[in-house]
């Protein structure tokens, strides 16, 4: 199953163009139409690929494995429910610390991904990966720090406490709503397919009672969601919700056949090539700690991913194994065939 | 020979306070003595104390070991020479670059010595220490990225070519001069104090020379440099030249018994307190990239001299030696003891 490599590549090509495209969406810094529209029609948009993919899976002749009963379904709802709430800590964050300073707080999501992704999930990190996830945390936030000459300059380390306090509960509350869906993919060998369909309602649902929200705190003055759902969609907003609904189809299939780490290293990389492409298509400045969180950020993945013989090889991995080298050149030497010879 | 940790860590103290009583030794932003006696002074220092040290080892019952042949003496002044290359390539860099980036490119010399200690002096780093070499670089790198609302704001990128030239050239040269110390060092058993009296005439010389080139230039106008030798000095001033031959002897000391890279490590980790302490003595504002610089270094430390077996340890370490398990299993069961059970 290497086919991973592929699917997060992928993930990373059009979790970068999502940002591209959004920017190129505005006009004039502003949104003509309603942003809350885009991941409701993203919803339904992967809710039809995935019915449409299980009803083929029907017709072909294994029958795709679905589990029905109460006790499973009620636990689809769950990922929305947590980003409902993420969404709401978000907001609060928002009256204690400025974007920035929220955005560089992003970053813990990949550490506490990790701690969470060990705690439920249990698996098992060795010390070098532990360093390459707090790695990339640092590369993503290196690639961050503000340029001199930028406008804005509020000072990171003088916002009041609840600001903090709400950014680490954000990072977890992010870190808790993945960790869940993996969870929820891997329990059992449903259908994929299945599986995101009710993953797919509850978010349909659930990003359809937040324009009835909206439309009731603005007192309906604009009209109804359903009435002005694509008002002011031009040919780009439309690629946003198609890239936005493939990026969660995407994340999905990690999910399901890869696991979180894989999908915070395929973001975390779509956010620095966004930074790259944005030098070349918004022509920003290109800044010498985007380099150094680009590097750093290398390092990482190469930490994480790489074979540990390939790091460790020469000359120390002698020193590793003395014993074990010891006992194998015995065992072979009383078995007659004299092939292991290194020092 | 654990002792190499101490001295290092010695080395990392006495280095950093090195930038700090500079600073203090200044008044008004400026120095009140000529700041070039102030290396000829500490040669000087480190010739005594080397002198003292090896008349003493003389006395005691083991003799030191002196080489005196000329083909082996006549190496000695060469890092003098190399530092003198070194200082002139360093002036033509800052008629190209600003003082920021010329700093900022001296990280290079990390990387470089890392290649040159490969290269010249033949040890071999694993893919983890090369790693661990190119992170070093990088966290001192951030460290000094320019703060938002820092007043000079040239960009390290709009720099003429040759600026970029002479800055590797200079980084070069920095290695070469460290690398070579440490084949002098090494290349025979000769007493430490021995080698130290021969390093430091040549030092002590070429800056006297360098203090006559300076009067010749200025026409003496303030008179022959013996006769101003300790004008305007205070008790700081005397601390700066304590300290750096101090540190001088420390180098000479891990060139001898540890190599380039432990030395290599303790000079950043030293730029990196001298950071944090000019957060406390001089009220600097503490930024982002001090503390990702920080984390940075600190896992190129780890990776750098941590054992290879505690970074990759679970659970990937079954992954890489199945075959040898198996062996050390079938050859324990022959020997009918069953200690081994680990699966």
């Amino acid at each position: 199953m290497q086919q991973w490599y592929f699917v997060a590549a992928l993930l990373t090509i059009l979790t970068s163009s999502q940002g591209i495209l959004t920017t190129l969406s505005q006009s004039n810094g502003g949104y003509k139409y309603d942003y809350a529209t885009v991941p409701f029609l993203a919803e339904v948009f992967k809710l039809l690929v995935s019915s449409f993919l299980l009803w083929k899976e029907s017709k072909s002749s294994n029958h795709p494995q679905m589990t029905t009963e109460w006790t499973t379904v009620c636990l689809f709802p769950i990922p929305s429910i947590i980003y409902l709430i993420h969404n709401n800590v978000q907001f609060a964050t928002l009256t204690f610390v400025d974007t920035s300073t929220y955005q560089i707080m992003g970053n813990l999501k990949i550490v506490t991904t990790g701690i969470l992704f060990r705690l439920f999930l249990r698996k098992k990190l060795s010390n070098l990966q532990w360093i390459a996830i707090i790695l990339l945390a640092v590369g993503t936030t290196t690639s961050q720090v503000k340029s001199c000459g930028e406008s804005s300059c509020n000072s990171l380390f003088s916002a009041p406490i609840q600001g903090y306090m709400l950014g680490i509960l954000s990072a977890c509350l992010s870190a808790l709503a993945g960790v869940y869906t993996e969870f929820l993919m891997k329990k059992n060998n449903d259908s994929l397919y299945w599986q995101n369909v009710q993953l797919y309602t509850f978010g349909a649902l659930f990003n359809m009672a937040r324009l009835l929200v909206d439309d009731f705190r603005s007192g309906f003055e604009s009209g109804p969601w359903w009435q002005r759902l694509i008002d002011g969609y031009s040919f780009t907003t439309w690629m946003v919700v198609l890239n936005l609904g493939s990026t969660g189809l995407l994340v999905s299939w990690l999910m399901k056949y890869a696991d979180n780490i894989v999908k915070v290293y395929s973001t975390s990389m779509a956010m620095l090539l966004t930074m790259v492409l944005s030098v070349y298509l918004f022509s920003f400045k290109p800044t010498l700690q985007l380099f150094l969180g680009i590097i750093i950020c290398m390092v990482s993945l190469h930490l994480y991913f790489a074979p540990p013989s390939s790091l460790v090889d020469s000359p120390v991995t002698t020193k590793i194994l003395p014993k074990c080298v010891d006992d194998v050149s015995v065992h072979l030497s009383t078995d007659s065939s004299h092939k292991v010879s290194h020092p």
